[in-house]
């Protein structure tokens, strides 16, 4: 027996389409790359996505033809995720930080047919047009008169020359909500990239779920600021979230520094940011030397990376900013985890209350985990036992696109790479990669765990746990340091300062200071490449 | 071009699960028929749900065959929610407040093999079960040794015993997403009762949607007490919404008078509550009396009927509870509209946030709708013409079940049967039922509205306001009202008080006295019954 229910699919339009009825003042702003300040409205956002479709249509692009962006957080790049995904397109966000052989890669690996870049990104479209064979259309997101002069890119227009000659009353097309509404290519430390592909249900689905109370807590009171970039998996999936409960919308465009992000935030009053703990350890420290307060954000996301005890404490304490401590993966669109409290919690003293924000959380509705040892065997939820952490879920991926190597899900489940634990109310911990862990004497050593106690220390600016060999104890860690700008910090001291703060046996054997840890163009450390670096080491009496 | 998602479908088994496994210690508490108190948690709620699987198992029960309920709000019903719906078989709630006829009508028509019902309501089973000819198995609410002896109902057991032999490893079936999930008469004011028959995917979306910041707001910090009854749209869906978040629930079981409700609400510290104005009216005089504050409740959903200034105030102002005004129907699962404010009402004096609070509010994300004149066409969302409202969306019927009537749906629109204004901002707000709306020399006068004014005289306790004949303007208001018990006024009194609070020309003609005015299963005054009352009434000098 079938229900009597209506069967509206579950499509990206649907949230433009609501942005556009019921929040069609609802405002947009975007500092450019121009640097000026731009302001609009979901009204016009909704148009100008339809003028995009139109323009896509009279490209003679088929529904699933891709349609590649390499471009920073503004509304430009919003029209496109609505214009591309809603008339059946399938958007692919370039992120522009990785190597532009990988870039020529992944745009042949997708077979993108049209390009929309930033015209900060004009060098790099330069570099590559020629590689990238299945581009047919290069379009640069500025005004007409914009356009620079003879860019040697064949055909090349501007966003606004290209969408302006259409109408805007186009009829977003009725999809099936499983197709393909937008792909991402995740930057992989071995092998190619690989490239996970989201359907219109997953992405409406995640929107949903993560603009839960428990998750992100968005409404139509909130300002939101995505400083994540919408090159990586679609800014945490905000620019759905938002406008599906008609949220202001504020995008910082390229500038992520301290005083860009201070500013646009206290302009436009922002009460909720997201972004990786890079980006947030720079305002901080701006607003630390200038003596500066956000004085209207309430909520800090912070993912990509875990949020460290010093930042929750900056936050909170300093700033009065709840922080919500997300875990994600761009396998799961990317949403998993938020450390959102429950009822009994809210009783507990400060210092609990920071311990379980420091948690990566509970999974939100709709993602379900486990933990399993080697064999695959589920371990308890007790707080102590770890093993590979193992998802699924509607927004979970079920395989690569076009991948040859194994699939990356097993019995439903896809295998995450962390080793983390779970306790009895659902709150996992990511201990850390399962390819980062250090194996010393048999028992796991948490990198991250030691990372986080370094950098309570206030000369440690940057700091990497790595495991290197010894002859007895299998692995030992050492910690990777980049002091703080004008700080002073001996070996001595720096480890000395672990005292009390982690158990002995974990505190490293050595600290190496260097002026630099290499990061991924996700802002995320590369201890696969750091680990290559320090090939020659070796630990004081081995 | 496919997603490369995962595939799960949305299940109410679903929700049970994440329930069990992040919230397995999140309490259900109930006050029983009994008169006691019950505490469990949902780990148990799932265990003994899965129980209740075996059992229908047990008796052959194949998918789709509908296990109806005549319960209160209590564990063992929302145990029956998800034992039956998740194990494929479809949940139909009986309402015990309609005619015994209308009971036997609807256990027929939905062709019932089941009948859980609660030991208070004996007596009704007792008079109709020999009518209800597919229903092949009793069972009461209860202990084992609280059946009574000598029911005269055949092979009568009680819920325990019923469920005590089978087992809790019951693996949820992996249903159609678009399966049946359960069911609902609506107590049609003319013809025969319409059922209307949810999906597992409109109950999952619909809990997902009404959870949400500017919807009912859920999350696992609050502790939500459904008032409305279970058998009336499912709770308004909240025994799905709470279990998606992981909220404490409590439910009143079936003592719903002031004093009841305030001591349960006080004791379980209620944040949330949800309730018919009927209700809510009961607790507020008892509070007012008393003398008595709501200490922990934050948030008080009233719906099934508009909230009145009066109300608002006295949850606003006395009680410093905030009033979330919300509308729907039966056939929309129940959730379409909520008036939450936007982030530039939030700088309105508090007179302007009260009007908009008084409005049915703007529709959640899911629900689209439209107001059309006499021929169909759309009007504006001005906040002034009125006509007829139009839904759609994925929680929306299509069609009622085994019913040979013309089809409630037009073009994909479900027909409300509401007369109602939007505005600019996507405000509505329902002027009157079409049949209720009052024609008065071409004009159109809200019955609500007058209701509305006439509430806030304090010797009112009811006011129904009806058309009445006219030889001149069609149709003219009068107001039928009780008297609030030991208070007084005449009819020149009320009418006095509606100066400066309507427009002149709508003030009703005449008041008429009456000791009680009749209302549905569902709490909600029946107009038409009430017209046929007055059938012989004149008005003065016609």
């Amino acid at each position: 027996m079938l229900g009597l229910m209506q069967s509206q699919p579950l499509l990206t339009a649907s949230l433009i389409r609501h942005a556009e009825r019921h929040h069609g003042d609802g405002e947009v702003i975007s500092r450019r790359v121009e640097g000026d300040i731009h302001r609009t409205r979901y009204r016009e956002v909704a148009a100008r996505a339809r003028q995009v479709a139109q323009a896509l249509d009279a490209l003679g692009l088929a529904g699933g033809d891709r349609v590649a962006t390499l471009a920073w957080n503004g509304y430009r790049h919003l029209e496109l995720y609505y214009g591309v995904s809603g008339s059946g397109r399938v958007l692919h966000t370039l992120n522009p930080r990785v190597h532009p052989d990988q870039l020529v890669w992944m745009a042949n690996h997708a077979h993108d047919k049209v390009l929309c870049f930033d015209l900060s990104f004009l060098p790099i479209v330069q570099a590559v047009h020629r590689r990238c064979t299945s581009i047919a259309h290069f379009v640069v997101l500025c005004d007409s008169n914009k356009v620079p002069a003879g860019s040697g890119i064949p055909g090349l227009q501007s966003y606004e020359r290209w969408i302006a000659p259409h109408p805007t009353d186009y009829e977003w097309p009725v999809l099936d909500e499983h197709a393909a509404s937008s792909m991402c290519y995740t930057s992989g430390t071995t092998g190619d990239p690989k490239a996970v592909v989201y359907s219109h249900r997953s992405t409406v689905l995640h929107a949903l779920s993560s603009a839960l109370p428990d998750a992100l807590n968005l409404s139509a009171r909130d300002c939101v600021m995505p400083v994540v970039p919408m090159f990586h998996v679609h800014a945490w999936g905000l620019p759905y979230a938002a406008v599906l409960t008609g949220a202001k919308l504020v995008f910082p465009g390229p500038a992520m520094d301290g005083k860009s992000l201070h500013d646009l935030m206290e302009a436009e009053q922002v009460t909720l940011a997201a972004g990786v703990p890079t980006v947030w350890h720079m305002l901080l420290s701006y607003l630390h030397t200038h003596q500066l307060r956000l004085r209207s954000l309430r909520r800090a996301v912070i993912g990509g990376a875990p949020c460290s005890p010093a930042m929750l404490a900056a936050f909170r304490v300093d700033h009065g900013v709840e922080v919500v401590h997300a875990w994600g993966m761009t396998e799961m669109s990317p949403l998993g985890t938020v450390s959102a409290p429950k009822h009994k919690h809210l009783a507990w003293p400060d210092a609990d209350q920071a311990r379980l924000t420091l948690t990566q959380g509970r999974a939100v509705f709709g993602v379900d985990m486990k933990i399993v040892d080697e064999q695959d065997a589920e371990l308890p939820w007790d707080g102590v036992q770890a093993g590979e952490l193992m998802v699924r879920g509607p927004w979970v991926l079920c395989d690569y696109y076009r991948d040859p190597g194994v699939s990356p899900v097993t019995d439903g489940w896809f295998r995450t790479g962390d080793v983390a634990t779970i306790d009895a109310d659902g709150f996992m911990r990511i201990m850390d990669r399962r390819k980062d862990i250090i194996k010393s004497g048999g028992e796991w050593i948490s990198s991250i765990d030691i990372e986080n106690v370094a950098q309570g220390h206030p000369a440690v600016g940057q700091a990497a746990c790595i495991g290197v060999p010894h002859p007895k104890w299998n692995e030992r860690p050492i910690l990777v340091v980049v002091l703080t700008p004008g700080c002073q910090a001996s070996r001595d001291d720096i480890l000395a300062y672990f005292d009390g703060k982690a158990p002995k046996w974990q505190v490293p054997d050595d600290v190496v200071f260097v002026a630099s840890i290499p990061v991924s163009g996700t802002g995320k450390m590369q201890k696969a490449t750091l680990r290559d670096q320090l090939k020659g080491y070796r630990l004081p009496g081995t």
